[in-house]
């Protein structure tokens, strides 16, 4: 069983390209940071454009069991990452979490 | 590269749980009635209800293609889906797509 988190975000209309670059790379360092998952099984992107009402990012990330992923959502290094490159661009975030098989 | 559609739902207050449980039995009838995706490509399922403010239904979709996310979207029997099952529950949606490696 696979612990599934997903996380979305809408950008702000002010949101530069700048703080848009600075958030994917902290996004990517969040494996490494927290310790708490493979980078392998931490995927996230922009959206490619296909649909106009799409939201702007979103985060898939396989943990290896719910503990896992409260471990990451409470580290200190996603908690700066919130407060520092998401919450100043981000002006709609959703998320599930859910159990998948494998 | 793998060509991810994920979507997000939030059901209305008067979602019956009756609703809910036709909305996910016919969510994973998708990949047979459409012929655009592997059933283990297509992974979906109710909020663990770890975070109260997390959204209450995921479908993570990786498709072989944005052509065959395009066909899934565009077909019949998902164009049916979303008219019967989902609007009549769904207060809010969220989706991106996006490309992963592998």
């Amino acid at each position: 069983m696979t612990f599934r988190h997903v996380a979305m975000f809408r950008f702000t209309d002010d949101a530069t390209e700048q703080q848009r670059v600075a958030l994917a790379r902290g996004i990517d360092g969040m494996p490494e940071a927290t310790g708490t998952i493979e980078a392998a099984r931490y995927r996230h992107g922009f959206d490619a454009g296909v649909n106009p009402a799409s939201w702007d990012y979103v985060v898939v990330a396989d943990f290896a069991s719910a503990d896992d992923y409260l471990a990451y959502r409470d580290h200190p290094a996603h908690q700066a990452l919130i407060r520092d490159l998401v919450q100043p661009v981000v002006a709609d975030r959703a998320s599930v979490q859910y159990e998948v098989p494998g």
